[in-house]
Parts: structure tokens; C-alpha cells; sequence
């Protein structure tokens, strides 16, 4: 039964998420009505454009440029236009008017989060935005609220769609990143300019609000290092694959001490690494996403599901929506992030972790002794080194008559030690070239 | 920074659950106190006996037997002493007496769940539960928040880990159920009457609980088909094995329309069933569980874990804890359980699902002719037919000279015409016995 005044909801923005919202908030109100006690009316969409394609059909009289004005008037706003500016603007707008604020923005969030969560929590409106990683998967709120409990210890995500397809590919089309990369545009997976995919600026902007929400500390974009995978060579990927590994692209986020100084504290990064093929991450497919959440009571959990796409992204919107308009029923404000541990964030150079080195060598006598020791000199302890003197392959790196490849993994080793050891095996007489150095997780 | 007065916590219950509550309140307290606002103070631990051992060391001073006494001097009960009397009362008093609640009891939630809410929401206290299903996993939560925006349609769970070690100790270790049961109690993972478990009466309870979230429409336990695992034969498993699947105990929670009369309801059941082996749940081994959820706009995703432990359950009380502590710091009343879609819940013999049926026949010329009309009379359409004859083992059911073994996969038909089927080959003359029957789900 319902027995409140409707609800005023605006949207600001109408692609491929934005339609989608739309278009399911006008067809399933009613239901959506019934959950939360109360009526939800669109009140308008604002575009920039209103006669731009769009892949729903909407009613035209919703369409408006004039975003400041519907905001005023809304009751809940829903931000899925993307990018900075003005959605930034527009939220602070939303927020100090009173409405509730809904978004997906992930790239403003790891930017200006912070100062948006104060915001609201000044004048007491609350900030949504678990669509804003992993698409339809729920992963917000399991962190802030299901283990509001524990103490999470590490994040291993698989939070960029576009890459996943790409690797996924590669791994098991044999494709080389290129054409991996062509399919995945030709598909829609990769945008025209793929750079923020690939290059990890998306991950990297997923894994700042991940970590701030799991380690109740605010990590910004900036403190996440970042690799891409545009390194990544199809040779790489075939010898992963010898090895019992496949190479996904991870955020990873993790509480650690720093080994030299003793500093509890947490880091995160984004990069290429080994995962073993027995690890549920390793299963994950296409475009999908999951995060994988090491829990010091909970143990190890996984949230899987499709990481992107108009439809699902919306599904996340819309909980949030329910959300927001429950609160706005019962009344009372919302929970605040909590950001109250403000624990250290380390740098990369105080990552612990293991490494797969693969090295071409000249084949010479004491190769190996002279390797070994140059690692164990750097306080890398070697796990396992398997040799093999590749056939010749035009073009290859073990083209030249007589070189062999060393593949190196090793015992969990400092970013640093790790980097000084690269270092001196790119300047050692024995070493031809270093070919591949990437760091193994989940082991 | 604390501002706010401690808040009075009570457990009840000191179990494997219970103690591990205790001991982690205990030793994080100051860590969820800064998450919350406000310290959490742990004013007693109710239990039977004072002097039974515990799995974590606790102070004395805390146990009482008064547990009347202790919930009406607390601002937030913990109920995790299970069963159904006395939890059932003492919860009405926490909430009568203004309490906020959190259970981790399924067995009350599936019974009594619904007068419980309906108190909570009277009094406007809340009641918290996401321990109550798959452990550690957060499910709760996503389901009645996260995905409170999109219509889920289908649940497939396995939501017990004492039957999903076994079957899959069965699957990968080739043991009997009798043998696998055996270990499982050996371990831990069964209890000494195994009842509950290996009968599918806890799943039941669990489904019963996912079914109403779901679908925002009460599903009483006693409306959920249950058929436990113990029919289930090393022979079913290995003939599983051979057609690409694995047998998992499944609670399956749909949305679907009655073929017959064509009303729109839901359904939710607990059996055995075949998962193809690509599926996802396929790959959850051990006494793990996963919740794979089909919903319209989000797709398919997949929450994965650990699902039960002591510990692991602790820390989704806990989570509860930090949710129901922040919620008296902020004030306002929390989220009602919504069950206004009150969808007509439909018998099993509305399901329409695919069967896998295994026949024993006697080897004569015409004899899948024969079979085939019988399908075909029952409206039931064969998909594809295994026929083998199989080397004589003794006692096995292919010891008999002459017979052989038909494997009868079907498309989609409904539980009604399959279970008239099923009757029709066990009198027909050229079959000597049905085997076997299992529902495939998860194509």
C-alpha cells in the first residue's frame, strides 16, 4: 500500500546506462513503487543533444538540456552522463539542494569522492554508487556493509571488462593483442580511443574505491600504481599458459606492512599478472567481471557477474534507487563512508610478491650458477627456473642460433629487490635481453 | 571520533558461532567502534550451562544463564543459539523491549520468520540476518538491496557444505555416500545425526529464505519441495561424470508461469540435480557454497564462499553488527522486509525444468521404439538417448544377461508430465527397472 507522495527522480544523462534506467524505471515503476511505499516519477532526463540516437525509446517530453533546473526540482538524482565536469558540479548542486545522489561515475568518484562524501554528509543526503564498479555485480555493499565486520586483507579484481575480452582472447583464440583488441572494438567491448581500458586507468580508478572502502581509508587514483597491458605479447600468454597460469589484468588491493620500515598500511595496484589456472579468477571469461575479497573471519569470497553493459550497469542503478527512495520513506539519515582508520598507503616498492621472470641467455657453460647468484646477491630467493632452447622462429627471440630462455619464478620477493635484481640481470653479460617480468597472484 | 554513548550488546548463545562472536567483538572491538561511532560493549553472553567448553577463550564474567534479564538491559541482541524455542521468544522480547536483533538462526527464519518481522516493523526496531544464509557469503544484503531494482528470475544455490562434500567428495575422490558421510563427520563437516542436512531440510530452510527476499513474496518452509541426497549412488555420479555433469544438491528459486492454468508465481524446491560441468557452480568444491542468481536487467551472477564455520559466520553477524550499531549512532528506522508482490506460490508440479532419466531395459529388438512413444504419449520430448550394455558387475544393475542401459535425456516438460512418464516406463514391460531420475538445471 502506498501512502506516500511521489517521488521526484531525475536523470542527467541518456546513453547506453542512462536509457537503460530510464526506460526500466518507466516500465517496471509500478513494481519498483510497490517495494519502496512510494511512487517513482522520472521528472526529466537531461542531455546535451535532444535529438541524439538513444538505445531506448523515451518519451520525448522528458528530454531537457536544462540540467541545473531539474535537478532543483528532483528528490533523487541519478548521475550516468560520465567524465568530470559538469557532473561534478551537478552533484555538488544535487547534494547541497538536498536530493539523494545516484552514480556510476567511477573516474569522478576516484578523483573527487572525497570531498562529495563530505558534502553529503554535511547536509546529510546520502551518495550511491554501487554501479560505479564491477556494473550489475553488487560489490559496494558487501564491503561497506557485509563485512562492515572483518578485516579485509586483500582484493584481487578483475574490474575492467574491455582487457578481460582482450587476454581472454588471446588466451584461448591464441589471437595476438591486436586483433584481440580489433574484435573487442568491433564488438563494443573497446571504445574507438581503448586507452583508459587498456592502459589501466579504469581498473586503477575501480581499485582507489575498492580499497577505500575496504580498508576504511581513502586511497586516491593517484596512490594506485598502474600498469596496462599493452605489453602483453602473445608469447607471454603461451608460456603462462605452459606454466599452469593465465594472465588477467588485477586490481589489487591489499593491507601490508612495509618489510623495510615496519609500517602497517595498505596499497594498491593495477597490473598484469599471473594467476593459477586452479584459481576461480582463472575461470573468469570475456567480458565478465569478479572480485575476489581475502577476509581475515569471512575467508575467501567471490562476486562474479557481467562487469559493464547499458542493461546491467542500470540493474545496479536501480537498487541503489530503491535504496535511496526507501530512505526517503522511512525517513532518517543514511550510513556515512567510513574512512576512520586513515591507514598509510605504501608504495608499489613495499609490495610483497612473487615474480615470473622470463630471460633470453646466451648459452653458454655456468649460465645459470651466474644468474642464481645475482638473485640470491639482490635477496631474491628463486622458487623454480626452467630452461628450454627454443626452436628457431622467425622473428621470435629465440631466433638468434644458440640462445636458450630461462623462466624464473621466484619466492615472494619486495617490488624493490625485485627491481634492483631486473636491473642487474638487463646489465649482465650472460643476460641477451630481459623478455617478460610479471608478478604471480592468488598462489 | 566517538561522540556517541557506548552501545549494550547482548549474545545469546556461545556455540561454534556464538564464541567466535564474542571473541572477535572482544578483540576488534575498537576497530568497529571507529567504523560505528561508537563503542560496543559486550554486557553478557547467555548459555545453558557456565561451565560448557568453549572454542575460544572468554571472560567468565560475562556468561550468565538470566538470558530474560540480559536482552532487556541491550541496545542490540545477537541471537546465535539456534533452534526454534527458546530463540523464538527471546527475540519477540528483544524487539517488544525496542532491541534491534541479529540471527543467524535459518531454521526460526524459515518457520516464524514473518510474525518476527511484522513485530520488528510494529515496534520499528530491525532484524538482521545475513549469517542466516551462506555463511560468510554476503547474499542478504545484494538480493534485498543491490538487486532491489531488477527482477531476479531464477536462484540456483547450493547452500549446504556438509552435501556439497560429499557429492563432491563422491565426484572427485569416487567414494560411496557412505564412505564420503563418514569422512564429512570425521571432519566436522556433518553432524552426528546428519539429518538436517543430508535429508536437504536446511537447504529447504535456506531457499525458503532466498525465495521471499527474492520475489518479495513469503515463501513458507513447508512450501518448498525438498528431496534430500540420499538416494544419490556412486553409479549416478560416474554416469553424471560421462555425460559431462556433476550432481549438486540445488535450491532452486524461480519465478514461473503454471503451463496448465497459466498463473504467474514462483516456485522454490531443494533436490539433487545434474549442472553441466562448464557451469559455475560446478567448479564449488569442498563444503563451500555458491548462490548463482538469473536476474532480467543485471544477468547472471554468482556470490561465492565459505558457508558455514564458526568464524566465517561471525563475521557476517558481525557485519550485521557494525550495520545495526551505525543505524542507532545516525538514528531513523531501517529497512522493512518488502513482500508486497505476494506472487501465488506454485506446487512442483507446476516446474518445467529437464530431466536426465536412466533406465534399466530389457535388450529386445524395439525396444527404444517402444520407449520413445512413451515419452511421446506423455507429451514429454526426448532430447538425446545413451543406450549401453554394460560388461557385467556383480550386483550392479547391469549384472543381468541381456539387459542394457538406456540414458534418456529430455527437453523442458513440466514435473507433472514427467513424474506420469516416470510411472508409465516403471509398468512398461520392456523396461525392467528406472534407475534413476535427476532434474538438469543450469543449461
Amino acid at each position: 500500500m502506498i501512502e506516500y507522495r511521489n517521488l521526484r527522480i531525475a536523470i542527467l544523462g541518456a546513453g547506453s546506462v542512462g536509457a537503460q534506467v530510464a526506460a526500466l524505471l518507466l516500465e517496471h515503476g509500478e513494481e519498483l513503487a510497490g517495494r519502496v511505499g512510494a511512487g517513482l516519477e522520472v521528472v526529466g532526463i537531461a542531455v546535451r543533444d535532444l535529438d541524439a540516437p538513444r538505445t531506448a525509446e523515451l518519451p520525448r517530453e522528458l528530454f531537457t538540456t536544462d540540467a541545473r533546473s531539474l535537478i532543483l526540482g528532483a528528490d533523487i538524482v541519478i548521475e550516468v552522463m560520465g567524465g568530470i565536469e559538469p557532473a561534478r558540479e551537478y552533484i555538488e548542486l544535487a547534494l547541497t539542494s538536498g536530493a539523494d545522489v545516484i552514480t556510476a561515475n567511477k573516474a569522478l568518484l576516484a578523483t573527487h569522492g572525497p570531498e562529495l562524501f563530505a558534502i553529503a554528509e554535511q547536509v546529510g543526503a546520502q551518495l550511491y554508487y554501487e554501479a560505479a564498479v564491477g556494473g550489475a555485480i553488487p560489490i559496494i555493499r558487501p564491503l561497506r556493509d557485509s563485512l562492515a565486520g572483518d578485516r579485509v586483507r586483500r582484493i584481487l579484481g578483475i574490474v575492467n571488462g574491455t582487457t578481460n575480452y582482450i587476454l581472454d582472447r588471446m588466451d584461448r583464440q591464441g589471437d595476438s593483442l591486436e586483433s584481440a583488441l580489433a574484435v573487442a572494438t568491433e564488438l563494443g567491448y573497446a571504445e574507438a580511443d581503448p586507452t583508459a581500458d587498456i592502459e589501466g586507468y579504469d581498473a586503477a580508478q575501480k581499485a582507489s574505491i575498492l580499497a577505500s572502502l575496504a580498508f576504511h581509508t581513502i586511497v586516491p587514483v593517484d596512490e594506485v600504481h598502474r600498469e596496462g597491458i599493452t605489453g602483453i605479447t602473445h608469447e607471454q600468454v603461451r608460456s603462462a599458459q605452459r606454466s599452469g597460469y593465465v594472465i588477467k589484468l588485477l586490481a589489487v588491493c591489499e593491507r601490508l606492512t612495509d618489510p623495510e620500515t615496519g609500517v602497517d598500511g595498505v596499497s594498491a595496484r593495477v597490473h598484469p599478472a599471473l594467476v593459477p589456472a586452479s584459481h576461480p579468477l582463472a575461470a573468469v571469461h570475456g567480458a565478465n567481471n569478479a572480485v575476489f575479497v581475502e577476509a581475515e573471519a569471512a575467508g575467501d569470497l567471490m562476486f562474479y557477474g557481467a562487469g559493464a553493459g547499458g542493461v546491467q550497469t542500470a540493474s545496479a542503478v536501480l537498487g541503489d534507487l530503491v535504496s535511496a527512495a526507501r530512505r526517503h520513506v522511512v525517513g532518517g539519515p543514511g550510513v556515512a563512508e567510513s574512512t576512520q582508520a586513515d591507514l598509510p598507503i605504501l608504495p608499489i616498492s613495499s609490495v610483497v610478491t612473487r615474480y615470473q621472470i622470463t630471460l633470453s641467455v646466451y648459452d653458454r657453460p655456468g649460465v645459470l650458477a651466474q644468474i642464481a647468484t645475482l638473485f640470491s646477491e639482490h635477496g631474491v630467493s628463486v622458487e623454480a627456473v626452467q630452461q628450454s632452447v627454443p626452436a628457431p622462429v622467425s622473428g621470435g627471440p629465440g631466433d638468434e642460433p644458440g640462445g636458450a630462455t630461462l623462466v624464473i619464478g621466484t619466492h615472494r620477493a619486495t617490488e624493490a629487490a625485485l627491481a634492483d635484481t631486473v636491473a642487474a640481470l638487463a646489465d649482465s653479460p650472460v643476460v641477451e635481453r630481459v623478455e617478460s617480468v610479471l608478478r604471480v597472484e592468488g598462489l
